[in-house]
C-alpha cells in the first residue's frame, strides 16, 4: 500500500479480506507500505479502511542481509523467494550461473521476475513483514561477488558472519572453477551437500539469526 | 542398502544409476547403509557392484537433533522432510495438533508416513548423507514435550541451544493455550511469523549449525 495517510485497499486485497479471510466490518486490519511503515485500521463497510492509530515506522534492519541464488528449474526459485521473505532476508538476487539449467532471457526473464515479486509480497503479508524484500533484477555473478561482504556458500568456507552479509549460492552442479575464482570469500553453511534452494534457505536463516540475536558467530 | 559387505543394487537404484545418472561400467558409486556406514564401489557390467575400498563408519552425530512439526495440508510435510534431511536433522516427528487442518488416520497415516520415508531416503542420497534420519510414527504432543530438551518454537522463547535439541513446531494457527501449557521450554527462531514448514526448516538449520560449529549459541 503506497499511502498510509489515506489507506485504500486494492481489488485483490479487498477480495482477500472479504472472501478468503472472511473479515467483517469493524475488524482490525494492519496495513503496511512495504518500506517499514504500518498502521492499524478498522474495516469499514464496502471494504473501506478507517485508520485506527498513528503510522509506525520500523527502523531498517542493520545490517541488511542478501541471499543470491543461481537460477534453477521449475518452482524452486519461487519456493526460495517465499522462504527467504518469511525468514526476513532483505535482498534476494537471482543470477544465471554457468551450470544453471534454467535460462531466463528477454520476456521470459521479466515474467519470472514479476512472479517472484508477487510471491515475495504474498509471503510478506503472510508473515506480517512491514518491509518488503527487494527481489533484484538478474545480476551477472562478477559484480555480485565484488560487493563488500559478498561470499560464496562453500563447505570449505568460514562460518557465517554479519561481516559477510551477502551469501551467493551456486547451482546444483556447483560453480565452475572460473566462477569460484571470482569469490573473495567463502562461507560454509553446514556439513551436507544441499540443493540450491535449501542452501539459500539455510543461508537466510543463519544470517537473520545472527542479526536478530538468535545465534552468535563462531 | 542393508549389507555393505556384499553390496547389491536393487532394481530402482540400478535404474536410477543407468538411466537417470547415466553411469557407465567402471564409474565410482558410493553406497551407504543409512546407519553411518559407507563404501566406495565401482559399477560393474549388468549393474553389479565391485567393492573398491573398506567400509567407513561415520560416528553418530552428537547430540542428535529432532524437529517435530504439526501436520499440514498438501505437500508441505514432504517438503519439510526433504529439507530437514538435507540439513542433517536426525529425527523428524510429525504430530497432529489441535489446530492441524490435515488429519492422518489409519491407512491414510500409514500411506503418508511411507511417502515421507521415501522422501527422506531420496533426500539422503541426493545430499550424500550416510545416515538416514528417522521419520517417526505420528506422536501425540504430550509425550513429545516430556522428552528431555524438548521445546516449542515460540517468539517469546530463548535462543536455540544444544541443551534443547528437540524443537516442536506448531500448526499455522498456533498451539492452543492448553497445548502450550504442556511445554517445559520455549525456543525462538527469529522475529517473523513463519509458516509451519519454514519454522521447521529454520529450526533444523539452526540446531545443525550449532552442532557443526557453524554458529554459537547466545
Amino acid at each position: 500500500m503506497a499511502d498510509l495517510g489515506d489507506p485504500v485497499l486494492d481489488d485483490d486485497d479487498r477480495h482477500h479480506l472479504a472472501r478468503v479471510l472472511r473479515l467483517r466490518p469493524g475488524e482490525v486490519v494492519t496495513v503496511a507500505d512495504g518500506r517499514g511503515g504500518w498502521r492499524r485500521c478498522l474495516l469499514g463497510p464496502g471494504g473501506r479502511l478507517d485508520t485506527d492509530g498513528e503510522v509506525v515506522h520500523e527502523p531498517p534492519p542493520d545490517p541488511p542481509v542478501t541471499v543470491a541464488f543461481a537460477l534453477t528449474k521449475g518452482e524452486r526459485p519461487e519456493l526460495a523467494v517465499q522462504k527467504l521473505t518469511e525468514l526476513g532476508v532483505d535482498r534476494i538476487v537471482p543470477f544465471p550461473a554457468s551450470r544453471s539449467v534454467a535460462v531466463w532471457e528477454g520476456e521470459r526473464a521479466l515474467r519470472h521476475l514479476a512472479r517472484l515479486r508477487r510471491v515475495a509480497r504474498e509471503a510478506a503479508v503472510q508473515s506480517r513483514r512491514a518491509r518488503l524484500p527487494e527481489v533484484a533484477d538478474l545480476s551477472p555473478l562478477a559484480p555480485l561477488l565484488e560487493e563488500p561482504g559478498a561470499a560464496i556458500a562453500d563447505p570449505a568456507g568460514r562460518p557465517p558472519s554479519l561481516a559477510r552479509p551477502t551469501i551467493v549460492v551456486g547451482p546444483e552442479g556447483g560453480f565452475t572453477d572460473e566462477e569460484r575464482s571470482l569469490a573473495r570469500d567463502l562461507v560454509r553453511l553446514g556439513p551436507n551437500v544441499l540443493r540450491a534452494e535449501t542452501a539459500a534457505m539455510a543461508a537466510g536463516a543463519l544470517l537473520v539469526a545472527l542479526r536478530e540475536g538468535v545465534a552468535r558467530p563462531l
